[in-house]
């Protein structure tokens, strides 16, 4: 289950984990529901799934203050809040096309946050600005 | 309430409905959820929305067996099947380029239904086969 997904982004976590439910996966995902620790969140549970680290760093761009808790016969096994590094690798690439990143030389993209949420990230290289909007069209 | 949609099909009335979250609308979905009369289904739930006929009609294009129920103090207070009639008249239109309906003429798409589900149309015009997917590309 991941919890604390900031709200209205749901889909977009399940976009990140290519679920769209014709693979037959068990899925419930609840959007702008009532929070506890902030006023609205996104809830996405899924079925005998787990997560790829690189999902997970995926998931935090989007939504830095999701939990992912386990639930073995229905009691959460673990619990653990999504990392957001403060510099940001070979998640995302620079959409600036003349950036060195998109050259020819090897050059892992590399990305250093300037505002957690919503995500602005700034290209290590070439010093484009990237927002949330930009980090899921490349999802 | 959106009840008994096709398995694996949620999202799509999410589209259909214009909703991405994005909004604040609070909506739950499930997928490939147990069902006693199928095997299988997805849900849909919304809080405060009502579905515009249009709506339901083009639902009923890609899951011709969902319910509609109207939940009011968590009392269902209505509930409809919606209807896929056997001839689809504006609802979507042809994707044969050369089709009289596609020309300048006042000739509004209108199709016949071949199978229900998945669903296949044909055209009333050109005899072009529209299928499920092609639905929903639309949509």
């Amino acid at each position: 289950m991941i919890d604390h997904i900031t709200p209205g982004f749901a889909l977009d976590v399940l976009k990140i984990l290519g679920i769209n439910g014709k693979d037959g996966e068990v899925v419930t995902a609840a959007m702008n529901v009532e929070s506890r620790s902030y006023k609205r969140k996104d809830i996405v549970k899924i079925q005998n799934r787990e997560l790829k680290p690189s999902e997970v760093d995926r998931i935090a761009l989007i939504a830095p203050r999701a939990t992912i808790n386990i639930i073995r016969n229905y009691d959460v096994t673990s619990k653990e809040k999504v990392e957001l590094p403060s510099l940001i690798r070979g998640i995302i690439t620079c959409d600036n096309p003349s950036c060195v990143s998109n050259s020819r030389e090897p050059v892992e993209p590399q990305f250093t946050v300037e505002q957690r949420e919503p995500i602005r990230l700034r290209c290590y290289f070439c010093g484009h600005i990237i927002e949330r909007e930009d980090v899921l069209k490349q999802f």
